[in-house]
């Protein structure tokens, strides 16, 4: 098993490459498939519109070509699977996407799914994605922190609007688990998942997760 | 009224330029917005898969951009809908796409809408956007007539090819009325509807008609 | 083109067709089809109920029988689309319900599409009409000003009712576009998108809008 | 308990009226309401369009309005549920559609209902009709036996065509129930379910069924 | 007509079971079925959690076995339907469950049903059961009224909870139609559905009431 | 990391669970969790019917009592998932079952998953379990192989009836995905999903590979 499950993370923010590098450490076994974060440093800062979401599958298919012989796996570490289904079909690998798998894992935990999501903007690109998901008889609700790319360097308001979001969504929508709805997030997670007192997914993990199960099963 | 909707083919076949622009012809009028349809050079001959529908998106969204001026609206011709949402983000006109206005059209004209899909890859991509527009409770089949880009050329075999389709739609799947899943084919139209004895609707026309009332009203 | 497109408003108050009649103005062209709003003499002063909704349809097909040698098109102008589907069967021509086409055209400028309902008595009424159209996965919210056909007078207070009615149905339900569940409120429909912040569907307007297409490319 | 369950029979052929009464026989009990079957000879033969669906409501409103004082409950016998939820309206009368009362029934006896029609024309309208009571997840198919109303004279033929389409629906459809689409047919209910091997619901009998466990329970 | 229509309460108190055989008195009449109301001595005081729920399969089907011969019928009379299609499966005799009788009995009295749960932790479950049956387009909300077993003793407290939800169903979440959800609870529906203003179904009534159609037409 | 995966197959047939335990080998790694596989005696030769589902809940969950303090995860291994709820309510670790864990990653890799069934039986089961999943807007069929258990063991002859049901439902029905609606048939994966040339899930090989992501990502 030399290759390589490949983590693209497709926004140019190392420090968000770095957070999903650190939350999906416990999957990396030794005996298991390598797991590298890589950063697109031609996608922005921050996939906030879907003209940011259009515009990284470009570079993002070219980097995934490049690492096709190494990989093992793709996972597209952003919540708005960019070019998912373009690289399921360039690649002969399993390729996954962190909003699809955060949202048919949180279909393990409960009955009704809520996100949060850090735009409000993002929230209706959200609904046409479960949509095309099929699984808007599951989705509790879709609530934006409202903050933007920058403001979430302020870790304690991160945070304190997440749970506020959250508790709405539990409380307002009947949302019994939640998926956090974006990368890099992962530091809030135990956290949050032990104020609100409902599962909370972190998207990356279970994208990673998947891969790996995946990868290991591949030879069979 | 001295702005344009523009219709663009996000192909580089300009003889599918041609085609889309004999099709709304009777859209034009004298009083009326004028209606120019363009072909984008930097597009594949034929878009045929999720990368070449996601790969026009950056060169469809640059030449709107140049356009924004002058249009009183966008059409986005191309059965994908490529870039749809990403120029309705970008553009203060309004946007349409020749997918999405198709579908809706044939709900007014049928309760169970089949398509007629060229290639059979095109089908789960389809299957995502009418699940994206949350129309899959009226929807009957998508079938492809399994003929290439240059296979098209021969008119009598894809006009039969077609045919076949629509019967295996209202014959084995209930459909009631018929989208045709891809731009310039509008000279198949009328004898296809003809022949099949149910609606069957043109999307580029129907696209470029929900533009021009758009147009007529925006100052209302 | 020497045909018209009757808009019949199917209840007796001719302060209402007038009121139509204004909205649809932009959309007659002088190369265009005519387009003639009529009065059904024989239906209420406004149709608040399932009866008053079915009680119409017979006046209405009779008096369309008898326009349809100089029809072009026919649009329903009420919200319940009484006699639509029978109307379809009787005629050789376009027909076209305000309900059925206000929604869809909301569905082409927002993800979750609420309606302000003048009645809440309407309520259930739209619900089994848009599950009939298989649109509920897009469906936000329908909610009611509550006032009866005479109140509508107060112009002040009817549009207060419809902006706070909006409001509950954007920030509460999650709609990003609403639909006014009415004809003859098309004088509203600019203060309240301005106000709302989101797209705003006067429902006479798109469903004439719908036919002013269809009869241009009837001939193609 | 002196009042009456009326069955109402919206169509003129008196023939179906007594099938009807047949029908519901085993449903009178000493102690329990009279239930009696009535023709409305304002109908048309067989009701087989929509504008033959919309033009019983008035006269059928106007006959349950005399009855009110008399009735205990009210059934609707014809497959379009005709009128249902106007005479819901003007009644303080429980009211039941043989089509609602059909499926629900089937609803407890399979997990996919089909449904066999008279005529192809009606299926469109089944349709939308279980789109609006939201039961389109539990559907399997709506054919048609493809008799006019005079040929349903012949019994062999007409029960034959009822064979041949219940086992498209059970065997290409996946039907583990079916549903008669039409009145007067009761005759045919027991042979079919043995040949078909699947429950047959007749829905003049599960309306009435329905009537008069609300009327036993309704001074509870 | 000697035999019996067998209305199970899976759980062990008799004080249930003895409510139950007060709701369903009405539907005894001196020429129609008996109805028998039996308590199963094996079930917990009261059903609570998806194992009670399972744990009480075994003992009822032992138990219906039994019965079989005098059966004409037998109803499951637990809102979570415990071994509804086991039973199905076993018996040749009708069987109804009160959650299944319930919902689509509300179905007929409303557009959207609401339910009033007793404890949160079934909502999920009862979540489940709805999807399953396919019913989710219709369904408004599920709230508790968050009280134990034995809180349920505090008839007052019962019903105001019960009440203050019936409010929030229906004016937070459209509810037009209210389900009770739960057995034993019946002696509260008159005085809740008066105050509330919408229908109130109490489901052993409404399974018992099918129960009894469907065996008056067993021998058609 | 010295707790296990148990993975409980609750029929009572060995080879069954040998079998599963061929299948989850590649799931085991020096550094993760143990998983081991266990049969249960109480349950029978295998899982035909509703009853025998709901009567294997009871040992089941006896036996994960016992086992949970040395479990890390539980995989239900039969495609009903018997007891999946009640064992989540009552065990701390994570718990998976192999119908849902196996439509769930179907999902991830097509639009409109197939289950190949054994028994004609367990369809309408398999059907309800999937709109309790709210996953019909991706079913595309389910059809059963029409071999009982001991049949099973010509292994010949269940190829070659998987390999005629996959291409019905692949051809017939739209599917571009399979799961195998069974445990221990994972033997004919491989060969299958070649002959296919669509995928093909095996679904204890799904479950377990979730599980083991849960697992390893637990302590985070």
């Amino acid at each position: 098993m030399s290759r390589t499950i490949f983590v693209i993370n497709p926004n140019s923010s190392t420090s968000v490459t770095e957070a999903i590098n650190q939350a999906v450490e416990p999957l990396r076994t030794a005996q298991g498939p390598q797991i590298a974060c890589l950063t697109l440093p031609e996608g922005p800062a921050g996939i906030q519109s879907q003209r940011d979401v259009d515009g990284v599958i470009g570079p993002l298919l070219s980097r995934a070509k490049e690492l096709e012989e190494d990989a093992s796996a793709f996972v597209v570490a952003c919540f708005s699977d960019p070019g998912l289904h373009a690289l399921r079909e360039q690649s002969r690998r399993p390729v996954f996407g962190i909003a699809e798998a955060g949202v048919l894992t949180a279909l393990t935990l409960g009955q009704r799914f809520g996100v949060i999501a850090i735009l409000p903007t993002s929230i209706p690109r959200h609904l046409r994605y479960f949509g095309a998901m099929g699984v808007m008889a599951r989705f509790a609700g879709d609530l934006s922190i409202g903050l933007g790319v920058t403001e979430l360097a302020d870790e304690a308001r991160t945070y304190e609007r997440m749970l506020a979001t959250g508790r709405s969504l539990r409380d307002g929508h009947g949302a019994d688990v939640i998926v956090m709805g974006c990368a890099g997030m992962a530091r809030y997670r135990r956290r949050l998942q032990g104020e609100l007192g409902i599962p909370v997914v972190e998207p990356t993990q279970a994208a990673t997760a998947m891969a790996l199960g995946r990868v290991l099963l591949a030879d069979l």
